[in-house]
Protein backbone atom coordinates (compact mmCIF):
# COMPACT_ATOMS: atom_id res chain seq x y z
CA UNK A 1 0.00 0.00 0.00
CA UNK A 2 1.14 3.62 -0.84
CA UNK A 3 0.30 4.81 2.75
CA UNK A 4 0.91 3.52 5.96
CA UNK A 5 -2.52 3.65 6.28
CA UNK A 6 -5.27 0.75 4.37
CA UNK A 7 -9.00 1.16 5.44
CA UNK A 8 -11.17 -1.71 4.43
CA UNK A 9 -14.40 0.11 3.50
CA UNK A 10 -17.49 0.60 2.75
CA UNK A 11 -19.27 3.56 2.03
CA UNK A 12 -22.73 3.62 3.05
CA UNK A 13 -21.61 1.59 6.16
CA UNK A 14 -22.04 4.15 9.45
CA UNK A 15 -19.52 1.97 10.80
CA UNK A 16 -16.83 2.83 8.82
CA UNK A 17 -17.55 6.04 8.82
CA UNK A 18 -16.71 6.17 12.45
CA UNK A 19 -13.19 5.53 11.17
CA UNK A 20 -13.03 7.70 8.17
CA UNK A 21 -14.01 10.56 10.99
CA UNK A 22 -11.51 9.52 13.58
CA UNK A 23 -8.72 9.19 10.42
CA UNK A 24 -9.94 12.92 9.34
CA UNK A 25 -9.87 14.33 12.80
CA UNK A 26 -6.16 13.09 13.21
CA UNK A 27 -5.42 14.63 9.64
CA UNK A 28 -4.43 11.31 8.75
CA UNK A 29 -3.41 10.16 4.93
CA UNK A 30 -5.01 6.50 4.24
CA UNK A 31 -5.88 5.13 1.59
CA UNK A 32 -9.69 3.48 1.22
CA UNK A 33 -10.23 0.65 -0.51
CA UNK A 34 -14.18 -0.08 -0.81
CA UNK A 35 -15.45 -3.60 -0.26
CA UNK A 36 -18.13 -5.83 -2.17
CA UNK A 37 -20.26 -7.12 0.52
CA UNK A 38 -21.42 -9.68 -1.99
CA UNK A 39 -17.94 -10.62 -3.00
CA UNK A 40 -15.33 -10.36 -0.08
CA UNK A 41 -11.65 -9.13 -1.14
CA UNK A 42 -9.31 -12.30 0.03
CA UNK A 43 -7.72 -9.53 2.17
CA UNK A 44 -10.58 -8.97 4.13
CA UNK A 45 -11.12 -12.12 4.75
CA UNK A 46 -7.57 -12.70 6.10
CA UNK A 47 -7.72 -9.22 7.93
CA UNK A 48 -10.27 -10.15 9.84
CA UNK A 49 -11.24 -14.23 10.01
CA UNK A 50 -13.74 -13.86 12.92
CA UNK A 51 -16.40 -11.51 11.64
CA UNK A 52 -15.13 -11.12 8.00
CA UNK A 53 -16.91 -7.37 8.29
CA UNK A 54 -16.36 -4.15 7.75
CA UNK A 55 -14.24 -1.79 8.40
CA UNK A 56 -10.96 -2.79 8.99
CA UNK A 57 -7.99 -0.45 9.71
CA UNK A 58 -4.22 -1.64 8.70
CA UNK A 59 -1.29 0.02 10.35
CA UNK A 60 1.74 -1.70 9.28
CA UNK A 61 -0.07 -4.71 8.17
CA UNK A 62 -1.52 -5.28 11.36
CA UNK A 63 -5.46 -5.61 10.98
CA UNK A 64 -7.72 -3.67 14.14
CA UNK A 65 -11.35 -4.74 13.64
CA UNK A 66 -14.67 -3.61 15.04
CA UNK A 67 -15.00 0.55 14.83
CA UNK A 68 -15.40 1.40 18.40
CA UNK A 69 -12.09 -0.16 18.84
CA UNK A 70 -10.25 1.12 15.72
CA UNK A 71 -11.19 4.57 17.00
CA UNK A 72 -9.74 3.99 20.58
CA UNK A 73 -6.81 3.05 18.63
CA UNK A 74 -6.32 5.73 16.31
CA UNK A 75 -6.49 8.02 19.34
CA UNK A 76 -3.59 6.38 21.61
CA UNK A 77 -1.31 6.40 17.94
CA UNK A 78 -1.68 9.57 17.09
CA UNK A 79 -2.49 11.44 20.59
CA UNK A 80 -0.80 14.59 19.07
CA UNK A 81 -3.99 16.62 18.05
CA UNK A 82 -7.65 16.58 18.45
CA UNK A 83 -7.59 13.90 21.34
CA UNK A 84 -10.92 11.61 21.16
CA UNK A 85 -11.10 10.84 24.42
CA UNK A 86 -10.59 12.79 27.84
CA UNK A 87 -6.68 12.04 29.37
CA UNK A 88 -9.04 11.45 33.09
CA UNK A 89 -9.72 8.24 33.28
CA UNK A 90 -13.10 8.51 35.36
CA UNK A 91 -14.39 10.78 32.22
CA UNK A 92 -12.73 8.12 29.72
CA UNK A 93 -15.21 5.25 31.51
CA UNK A 94 -17.81 7.47 31.05
CA UNK A 95 -17.32 8.30 27.15
CA UNK A 96 -16.81 4.59 27.02
CA UNK A 97 -20.29 4.03 28.57
CA UNK A 98 -21.86 6.20 25.81
CA UNK A 99 -20.03 4.50 22.88
CA UNK A 100 -21.11 0.85 24.41
CA UNK A 101 -24.48 2.50 24.72
CA UNK A 102 -24.50 3.68 21.22
CA UNK A 103 -23.23 0.35 20.26
CA UNK A 104 -25.97 -1.67 21.95
CA UNK A 105 -29.18 0.59 21.31
CA UNK A 106 -29.09 2.47 18.13
CA UNK A 107 -27.83 0.28 14.92
CA UNK A 108 -29.66 -2.89 16.53
CA UNK A 109 -33.25 -1.12 17.48
CA UNK A 110 -33.21 1.06 14.10
CA UNK A 111 -32.55 -2.40 11.89
CA UNK A 112 -35.78 -3.50 13.12
CA UNK A 113 -37.19 -0.91 12.06
CA UNK A 114 -36.79 -2.09 8.35
CA UNK A 115 -36.12 -6.03 8.48
CA UNK A 116 -39.23 -6.92 10.29
CA UNK A 117 -42.52 -6.91 9.15
CA UNK A 118 -45.21 -4.36 10.65
CA UNK A 119 -45.76 -6.32 14.26
CA UNK A 120 -45.47 -6.09 18.02
CA UNK A 121 -41.24 -6.90 17.79
CA UNK A 122 -41.16 -3.55 15.46
CA UNK A 123 -43.16 -1.72 17.47
CA UNK A 124 -40.91 -2.45 20.64
CA UNK A 125 -37.98 -1.70 18.30
CA UNK A 126 -39.50 1.64 17.72
CA UNK A 127 -40.15 2.25 21.30
CA UNK A 128 -37.05 1.12 23.01
CA UNK A 129 -34.95 3.31 19.57
CA UNK A 130 -37.11 6.12 20.53
CA UNK A 131 -36.09 6.17 24.55
CA UNK A 132 -32.80 5.43 23.95
CA UNK A 133 -32.03 8.54 21.51
CA UNK A 134 -34.16 10.37 24.86
CA UNK A 135 -31.35 9.09 27.04
CA UNK A 136 -28.96 10.57 24.99
CA UNK A 137 -30.63 13.86 24.60
CA UNK A 138 -30.86 13.60 28.14
CA UNK A 139 -27.04 13.20 28.42
CA UNK A 140 -26.13 15.59 26.17
CA UNK A 141 -27.84 17.98 27.97
CA UNK A 142 -26.75 21.88 27.29
CA UNK A 143 -23.32 20.56 25.90
CA UNK A 144 -22.32 21.43 22.03
CA UNK A 145 -20.77 17.98 21.94
CA UNK A 146 -20.95 14.79 24.42
CA UNK A 147 -19.98 15.30 28.02
CA UNK A 148 -17.62 18.22 26.10
CA UNK A 149 -16.99 21.54 24.42
CA UNK A 150 -14.93 19.91 21.79
CA UNK A 151 -15.75 16.82 19.57
CA UNK A 152 -14.77 13.26 20.78
CA UNK A 153 -15.18 9.80 20.44
CA UNK A 154 -18.67 9.79 21.60
CA UNK A 155 -19.59 12.15 18.73
CA UNK A 156 -18.18 9.95 16.32
CA UNK A 157 -19.99 7.19 17.51
CA UNK A 158 -23.26 8.18 17.24
CA UNK A 159 -23.37 10.97 14.07
CA UNK A 160 -23.06 8.34 11.09
CA UNK A 161 -26.75 7.77 12.13
CA UNK A 162 -27.39 11.49 12.32
CA UNK A 163 -28.12 10.16 8.00
CA UNK A 164 -30.80 7.47 9.52
CA UNK A 165 -33.39 9.93 11.31
CA UNK A 166 -34.69 10.79 8.13
CA UNK A 167 -35.41 6.82 7.77
CA UNK A 168 -36.29 6.23 11.27
CA UNK A 169 -39.04 9.24 10.62
CA UNK A 170 -40.55 7.88 7.44
CA UNK A 171 -40.70 4.50 8.80
CA UNK A 172 -41.30 4.98 12.31
CA UNK A 173 -44.18 7.94 11.27
CA UNK A 174 -42.59 10.35 13.69
CA UNK A 175 -40.73 13.87 13.86
CA UNK A 176 -36.88 13.50 15.37
CA UNK A 177 -37.00 17.37 15.82
CA UNK A 178 -40.61 17.55 17.81
CA UNK A 179 -38.69 14.14 19.72
CA UNK A 180 -35.15 15.01 20.08
CA UNK A 181 -34.90 18.68 19.60
CA UNK A 182 -31.42 18.91 20.98
CA UNK A 183 -30.28 15.49 19.45
CA UNK A 184 -31.00 17.59 15.80
CA UNK A 185 -29.22 20.43 16.64
CA UNK A 186 -26.08 18.28 17.91
CA UNK A 187 -26.44 16.77 14.63
CA UNK A 188 -26.55 19.79 12.63
CA UNK A 189 -23.45 21.20 14.09
CA UNK A 190 -21.42 18.21 13.50
CA UNK A 191 -22.51 18.58 10.24
CA UNK A 192 -20.63 21.56 10.07
CA UNK A 193 -17.34 20.09 10.58
CA UNK A 194 -16.10 18.42 6.94
CA UNK A 195 -14.66 15.48 8.74
CA UNK A 196 -18.21 14.55 9.47
CA UNK A 197 -19.76 15.57 6.19
CA UNK A 198 -17.25 14.17 3.61
CA UNK A 199 -17.41 10.90 5.86
CA UNK A 200 -21.16 10.24 6.66
CA UNK A 201 -23.97 9.26 3.95
CA UNK A 202 -26.46 10.94 2.44
CA UNK A 203 -29.92 10.79 3.95
CA UNK A 204 -31.61 10.49 1.12
CA UNK A 205 -29.53 7.53 -0.21
CA UNK A 206 -29.64 5.74 3.40
CA UNK A 207 -33.74 5.74 2.32
CA UNK A 208 -33.31 4.21 -0.66
CA UNK A 209 -30.75 1.51 1.09
CA UNK A 210 -33.53 0.54 3.53
CA UNK A 211 -36.40 0.75 0.85
CA UNK A 212 -34.11 -1.90 -1.29
CA UNK A 213 -33.83 -3.76 2.08
CA UNK A 214 -37.56 -3.59 2.44
CA UNK A 215 -38.16 -4.55 -1.10
CA UNK A 216 -36.07 -7.50 -1.13
CA UNK A 217 -37.04 -9.13 1.96
CA UNK A 218 -40.75 -8.40 0.73
CA UNK A 219 -41.83 -6.40 3.47
CA UNK B 1 -19.24 3.83 52.81
CA UNK B 2 -15.73 2.62 55.06
CA UNK B 3 -13.95 2.01 51.67
CA UNK B 4 -13.37 4.40 48.71
CA UNK B 5 -14.48 2.00 46.70
CA UNK B 6 -18.10 0.27 47.33
CA UNK B 7 -19.39 -2.48 44.85
CA UNK B 8 -22.91 -2.93 44.13
CA UNK B 9 -22.63 -6.74 43.85
CA UNK B 10 -24.16 -9.85 43.36
CA UNK B 11 -22.52 -12.82 43.60
CA UNK B 12 -24.01 -15.24 41.30
CA UNK B 13 -23.56 -12.55 38.63
CA UNK B 14 -20.25 -13.61 36.43
CA UNK B 15 -20.66 -9.70 35.62
CA UNK B 16 -19.94 -9.20 38.81
CA UNK B 17 -16.97 -11.80 39.24
CA UNK B 18 -14.81 -9.64 36.70
CA UNK B 19 -14.81 -6.76 38.69
CA UNK B 20 -14.08 -8.85 41.79
CA UNK B 21 -11.29 -10.75 40.30
CA UNK B 22 -9.69 -7.31 38.94
CA UNK B 23 -9.95 -5.65 42.27
CA UNK B 24 -8.49 -8.54 43.70
CA UNK B 25 -6.05 -8.98 41.43
CA UNK B 26 -4.61 -5.36 42.01
CA UNK B 27 -4.75 -6.38 46.14
CA UNK B 28 -7.83 -3.54 46.29
CA UNK B 29 -10.17 -3.46 49.64
CA UNK B 30 -13.45 -2.83 49.13
CA UNK B 31 -17.07 -2.84 50.69
CA UNK B 32 -19.44 -5.38 48.57
CA UNK B 33 -23.25 -4.99 48.72
CA UNK B 34 -25.02 -7.74 47.77
CA UNK B 35 -28.07 -6.73 45.48
CA UNK B 36 -31.59 -8.22 45.41
CA UNK B 37 -32.51 -8.53 42.02
CA UNK B 38 -36.11 -8.66 42.59
CA UNK B 39 -35.71 -5.73 45.10
CA UNK B 40 -33.36 -3.21 43.76
CA UNK B 41 -31.70 -0.81 46.16
CA UNK B 42 -32.24 3.06 45.74
CA UNK B 43 -28.13 3.42 45.52
CA UNK B 44 -28.42 0.87 42.45
CA UNK B 45 -31.57 2.91 40.52
CA UNK B 46 -29.36 6.39 41.70
CA UNK B 47 -26.17 5.15 40.41
CA UNK B 48 -26.67 3.32 37.34
CA UNK B 49 -29.93 4.53 36.16
CA UNK B 50 -29.50 3.66 32.41
CA UNK B 51 -29.85 -0.51 33.10
CA UNK B 52 -30.30 -0.46 36.81
CA UNK B 53 -28.07 -3.33 36.46
CA UNK B 54 -25.06 -4.93 38.52
CA UNK B 55 -22.38 -4.53 38.57
CA UNK B 56 -21.43 -0.65 39.84
CA UNK B 57 -18.46 0.30 41.09
CA UNK B 58 -18.29 3.39 43.28
CA UNK B 59 -15.17 5.13 43.36
CA UNK B 60 -15.31 8.43 45.68
CA UNK B 61 -19.07 8.13 45.33
CA UNK B 62 -18.53 8.09 41.18
CA UNK B 63 -20.34 5.23 39.79
CA UNK B 64 -19.05 3.26 37.04
CA UNK B 65 -21.07 0.46 35.11
CA UNK B 66 -20.83 -2.38 32.52
CA UNK B 67 -17.87 -5.06 33.65
CA UNK B 68 -15.92 -4.11 31.14
CA UNK B 69 -15.47 -0.65 31.44
CA UNK B 70 -14.87 -1.08 35.27
CA UNK B 71 -12.40 -3.36 34.63
CA UNK B 72 -9.96 -1.09 32.00
CA UNK B 73 -11.15 1.51 34.70
CA UNK B 74 -9.31 -0.39 37.84
CA UNK B 75 -6.16 -0.99 35.41
CA UNK B 76 -6.31 2.42 34.58
CA UNK B 77 -6.50 3.90 37.74
CA UNK B 78 -4.24 1.17 39.64
CA UNK B 79 -1.86 0.98 37.07
CA UNK B 80 0.66 0.42 39.74
CA UNK B 81 0.90 -3.46 39.69
CA UNK B 82 -0.62 -6.36 37.61
CA UNK B 83 -1.60 -4.65 34.26
CA UNK B 84 -4.65 -6.10 33.17
CA UNK B 85 -4.03 -4.33 29.73
CA UNK B 86 -1.05 -4.47 27.14
CA UNK B 87 0.91 -1.11 27.06
CA UNK B 88 1.65 -1.66 23.41
CA UNK B 89 -1.66 0.52 21.77
CA UNK B 90 -2.02 -2.66 19.10
CA UNK B 91 -1.92 -5.34 21.29
CA UNK B 92 -4.23 -3.07 23.44
CA UNK B 93 -6.98 -3.25 20.54
CA UNK B 94 -6.20 -6.88 20.17
CA UNK B 95 -6.78 -7.39 23.82
CA UNK B 96 -10.21 -5.08 23.76
CA UNK B 97 -11.16 -7.49 20.47
CA UNK B 98 -11.06 -10.60 22.67
CA UNK B 99 -13.06 -8.89 25.22
CA UNK B 100 -15.99 -7.32 22.75
CA UNK B 101 -16.01 -10.86 21.50
CA UNK B 102 -16.95 -12.48 24.26
CA UNK B 103 -19.46 -10.14 25.65
CA UNK B 104 -20.81 -10.35 22.20
CA UNK B 105 -20.74 -14.39 22.23
CA UNK B 106 -20.86 -16.41 25.48
CA UNK B 107 -23.32 -15.27 27.42
CA UNK B 108 -25.94 -14.31 24.42
CA UNK B 109 -26.02 -17.56 23.04
CA UNK B 110 -25.62 -19.37 26.66
CA UNK B 111 -28.19 -17.87 28.06
CA UNK B 112 -30.42 -19.21 24.89
CA UNK B 113 -29.82 -22.85 26.19
CA UNK B 114 -31.50 -22.22 29.06
CA UNK B 115 -34.02 -19.33 28.05
CA UNK B 116 -35.82 -20.75 24.96
CA UNK B 117 -37.68 -24.29 24.70
CA UNK B 118 -35.90 -27.23 22.62
CA UNK B 119 -36.22 -25.17 18.81
CA UNK B 120 -34.38 -24.19 15.92
CA UNK B 121 -33.10 -20.94 17.77
CA UNK B 122 -31.74 -23.02 20.24
CA UNK B 123 -30.14 -25.36 18.31
CA UNK B 124 -28.43 -22.58 16.83
CA UNK B 125 -27.74 -20.74 19.69
CA UNK B 126 -25.63 -24.10 20.87
CA UNK B 127 -24.06 -23.83 17.64
CA UNK B 128 -22.88 -20.76 17.56
CA UNK B 129 -21.57 -21.09 21.44
CA UNK B 130 -19.55 -23.85 20.79
CA UNK B 131 -18.41 -22.18 17.57
CA UNK B 132 -17.23 -19.15 20.00
CA UNK B 133 -15.09 -21.71 22.21
CA UNK B 134 -13.65 -23.15 19.35
CA UNK B 135 -12.43 -19.64 18.14
CA UNK B 136 -11.45 -18.38 21.58
CA UNK B 137 -9.33 -21.64 21.67
CA UNK B 138 -7.46 -21.17 18.84
CA UNK B 139 -6.93 -17.70 19.61
CA UNK B 140 -5.33 -18.88 23.43
CA UNK B 141 -3.14 -21.32 21.41
CA UNK B 142 -0.78 -22.99 23.50
CA UNK B 143 -0.28 -19.77 25.80
CA UNK B 144 -1.16 -20.13 29.28
CA UNK B 145 -3.44 -16.99 29.26
CA UNK B 146 -4.80 -14.53 26.69
CA UNK B 147 -2.22 -13.00 23.92
CA UNK B 148 -0.08 -13.47 27.31
CA UNK B 149 1.87 -15.36 29.83
CA UNK B 150 0.89 -13.37 32.65
CA UNK B 151 -3.26 -13.40 33.77
CA UNK B 152 -5.11 -10.48 32.03
CA UNK B 153 -8.46 -8.50 31.25
CA UNK B 154 -9.53 -11.20 28.28
CA UNK B 155 -9.14 -13.84 31.33
CA UNK B 156 -10.83 -11.89 33.56
CA UNK B 157 -13.69 -11.51 31.04
CA UNK B 158 -13.84 -15.22 29.92
CA UNK B 159 -13.33 -16.95 33.56
CA UNK B 160 -16.56 -16.51 34.90
CA UNK B 161 -18.05 -18.49 32.21
CA UNK B 162 -15.48 -21.57 32.83
CA UNK B 163 -18.21 -22.35 36.15
CA UNK B 164 -20.95 -22.61 33.42
CA UNK B 165 -18.75 -25.39 31.61
CA UNK B 166 -20.90 -27.75 33.40
CA UNK B 167 -24.26 -26.58 32.42
CA UNK B 168 -23.72 -26.14 28.71
CA UNK B 169 -22.31 -29.67 28.77
CA UNK B 170 -25.17 -30.89 30.55
CA UNK B 171 -27.53 -28.84 28.51
CA UNK B 172 -26.17 -28.70 25.25
CA UNK B 173 -25.25 -32.85 25.48
CA UNK B 174 -21.56 -32.15 24.68
CA UNK B 175 -18.40 -32.92 26.60
CA UNK B 176 -15.86 -29.52 26.66
CA UNK B 177 -12.72 -31.31 27.44
CA UNK B 178 -13.07 -33.32 24.37
CA UNK B 179 -14.32 -30.22 22.40
CA UNK B 180 -12.05 -27.56 23.41
CA UNK B 181 -9.54 -29.29 25.64
CA UNK B 182 -7.25 -26.45 25.90
CA UNK B 183 -9.65 -23.87 26.84
CA UNK B 184 -10.73 -26.13 30.30
CA UNK B 185 -7.30 -26.64 30.75
CA UNK B 186 -6.80 -22.85 30.83
CA UNK B 187 -9.31 -22.59 32.75
CA UNK B 188 -8.27 -25.03 35.66
CA UNK B 189 -4.67 -22.77 35.47
CA UNK B 190 -6.90 -19.92 36.66
CA UNK B 191 -9.08 -21.76 38.88
CA UNK B 192 -5.78 -22.01 40.64
CA UNK B 193 -5.65 -18.06 41.46
CA UNK B 194 -6.94 -16.97 44.82
CA UNK B 195 -8.45 -14.01 42.71
CA UNK B 196 -10.41 -15.93 40.54
CA UNK B 197 -11.62 -19.49 42.72
CA UNK B 198 -12.69 -16.39 45.95
CA UNK B 199 -14.57 -14.53 42.94
CA UNK B 200 -16.47 -16.93 40.53
CA UNK B 201 -19.60 -19.32 40.82
CA UNK B 202 -19.49 -23.18 41.87
CA UNK B 203 -20.74 -24.59 38.33
CA UNK B 204 -23.30 -26.71 40.51
CA UNK B 205 -24.98 -23.43 42.14
CA UNK B 206 -24.82 -22.46 38.61
CA UNK B 207 -26.21 -25.69 37.04
CA UNK B 208 -29.08 -25.33 39.95
CA UNK B 209 -29.93 -21.63 39.42
CA UNK B 210 -30.31 -22.12 35.33
CA UNK B 211 -32.59 -25.34 36.52
CA UNK B 212 -34.75 -22.93 38.25
CA UNK B 213 -34.32 -20.35 35.36
CA UNK B 214 -36.24 -23.64 33.24
CA UNK B 215 -38.95 -24.26 35.65
CA UNK B 216 -39.79 -20.67 36.26
CA UNK B 217 -39.72 -20.62 32.92
CA UNK B 218 -42.06 -23.52 32.55
CA UNK B 219 -38.96 -25.73 30.35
Amino acid sequence: MASELLLLDLNVSPFAARVRIALEEKGLEYESREEDLDNKSPLLLEMNPVYKQVPVLIHKWKPISESSIIVQYIDEVWNHKSPLLPSDPYERAHARFWVDYIDKKIYPCGNKLWNLPKCEAQESAKKELMESFKTLEAELGDKPYFGSNSFNAVDITLIPFYSFFHSFEKLGNLSMVKECPKLVEWGERCMHKESVSKSVSDPIAVYEAVLEIKRNLGL
